[in-house]
């Protein structure tokens, strides 16, 4: 691939190699699990993390390019076992930009349960709109994941579904927004629990989740100069 | 703003920018929550944290100078949301030189119950003198987080404040001490979680907790070399 | 030692040593405590670990070669106090090619109770197959450790063993192998607690598991570049 | 002071120095709490952290040096504010040749319960011969504190004692040893109150707790190397 769409694609390659970094960062992998993807903009093509490779060595050279059934169009490495999973999503929901998967551990403690997050947190109401919804329990390597998390997220707020037994799959406008979903879900999921552990923490009115939904998504950040950091 | 104030303020863009490297360095913040601001001595103005920027990239020049309302006096980025918040405080209570909100996971886990941290650790006489208050629910946007702040900090021993379903709140004589009782006040928060968790912490006679109190305040530190080193 | 066998030699103690700061990296070993160790193929010679000597300090120069009965062949430092438990796996266990132990806290916990971890998570069932099961209690510095861990493991899908009241100890085909499950137990540990703590974590079907535990080994990873990669 | 004794001492203030990097290193202290100390051998002095200096600026020039009374001797700074506990225990215990001093989180759980730490685990009886104990509530500023340390300690086979609603005194042959002492305390406290968190811990035989204390106080590490590593 060349000219205008291999320079897309080798600048999407750079930063989903680098937000990888975020996942260690905040201690949301361990030795090779999780994975980050991104959609190349106008094209049926995903960018996503090779499979079983240290993340030390991630590099924006060993990302794999996949279409969009999952097949391998550019790279020399096998790609994430999770692909199917993210191929599945961008298929389905055409808004969605990046796609995350962690095995985070309070999350995943949630999932365990299979026990959705309700929302007593006002940071939680800012980023997720409301509770982080459960999804059904699947076996990877066919679309079943994929499909779950598409059956849970349509129309739903949470950018972040609990997998039931699993993990968190985040997904967002680009894969910048889905890895920041990951982080918060794991900071949420956390806080929660540990609200939880000593007693019951208290609701927060729905209208003022509301609220606090519409103004984050609409005001927080930086909108002249960047609109989509969030 | 040139000259002796120019100088002033320069001098706190660097500090609030550093300073902000506590939160992370402590675990405090996730992502681009949190913020920390100072009071310019002697002028209506703060200097405060920039909305929605990773805290890899604060620096002194990406830093806000408001007036006391939260207009933006300098600065080319948004302020933190949570700029009315300081904003009130050094309006209403003229001794507080620095600011400091995070949502640290226990601090919040406590908030989340609306529970007060009990003074069961001599280290939390020390600092805070007593319990760390709950201060209502308040939403963003307007004064309403400021007042409940000020209301629940005012005529108390404790500079932080866990504000419900929320976060954490500090205030300080300038933006370090503001930050130490940030830090102090979720490392106070996970051990009084962690020993409720298995039986009932034993109580300190609040004799004692007036005497650690005022010896902590007054003997505490470099004396004549840094008098506000804490 | 010199020729063929020697630069084989010279080539594990590199990888012993760096080995050792997966241990450190992922926060499973305190102090000195702690261990890797390495086969040396198609010889009754292991690499394993100082006693007693700092992880920062740790390099192919001190790691110290063994024989199958834990006498010093190679090397200024005596072996590791783990090292006869070492030894008796290699013995028993001809496909054994790596070892590892660690009291990496949550995995230890459950030691301590002496309770195994049921399988309630997918990676759980991905790297063990199952549960991950306890082993006896055994006092260090003759056989009885070494002992436990191969009539634990031995017919067992697991490659980690939880030692009563001690820690972790876990097999590979390699060093690396055996480093990924004692991150992976420790991981797998620290979710299935946090998913106990707060109720009962769903049942996972068990022909569910044999089909992920036998995709895993047999899918997962960079298959033709380098088939040991997990 | 010159001399042999001042280069004695030159070293023993960089030692202690770079022995807080330890503290800091296991996450045992928050911003300036926590502090260590050595004896001066065959001198009535001691060197100590100086009080409420940022452990990131902490070097040996800053290190002070005082009389088994606290009385600064040598040093710009004032000493430690528990210099006066650290004094009494060097004044009472000749063999103690380290103090170290943290209000670590899970061993102050511990102490404010008032509960002492039974022993369920082998690296807590190769490290503290039995349970870590619980000394009394004492007042910071006078002799109390030491006397608490001293009266618990005497006799006792662990070099750690949890002093009620504050937190963790170790002592050791040397600094270094204290220090140790003080990390494997956190450890151990941790899993502990992990293990009790799900169940109940299995108990060990008084008499393999004796075996292994007195294995590990006599055999491990590297005896001709350097018989004080461990």
């Amino acid at each position: 691939m060349s000219g205008q769409s291999g320079q897309q694609i080798a600048r999407l390659r750079e930063t989903v190699a680098r937000l990888h970094g975020e996942l260690t960062r905040y201690g949301l992998v361990a030795w090779t699990a999780g994975n980050v993807s991104a959609r190349v903009p106008g094209r049926d093509l995903m960018v996503i993390k090779p499979s079983g490779v240290d993340y030390d060595d991630l590099c924006a050279d060993n990302m794999v390019v996949c279409d969009l059934d999952g097949t391998v169009v550019e790279g020399d490495h096998s790609p994430s076992s999770d692909t199917a999973a993210h191929a599945y999503v961008y298929r389905a929901m055409p808004e969605v930009g990046g796609v995350v998967h962690t095995h985070s551990t309070y999350a995943t403690a949630w999932a365990a349960r299979g026990e959705a997050i309700a929302c007593h947190l006002t940071a939680q109401a800012d980023e997720f709109g409301g509770e982080i919804p459960i999804g059904p329990f699947a076996l990877i390597g066919g679309d079943d994941i994929g499909k779950g998390i598409v059956s849970t997220l349509t129309g739903h707020r949470s950018p972040a579904v609990l997998m039931r037994n699993h993990g968190v799959f985040t997904i967002g406008r680009d894969a910048r927004s889905a890895v920041k979903a990951a982080v918060m879900c794991e900071d949420v999921a956390r806080t929660a629990h540990l609200a939880r552990a000593l007693g019951q923490p208290l609701p927060i009115d729905p209208a003022d989740i509301d609220a606090l939904y519409d103004r984050y998504q609409n005001v927080y950040g930086q909108r002249a100069a960047s609109p989509t950091t969030t």
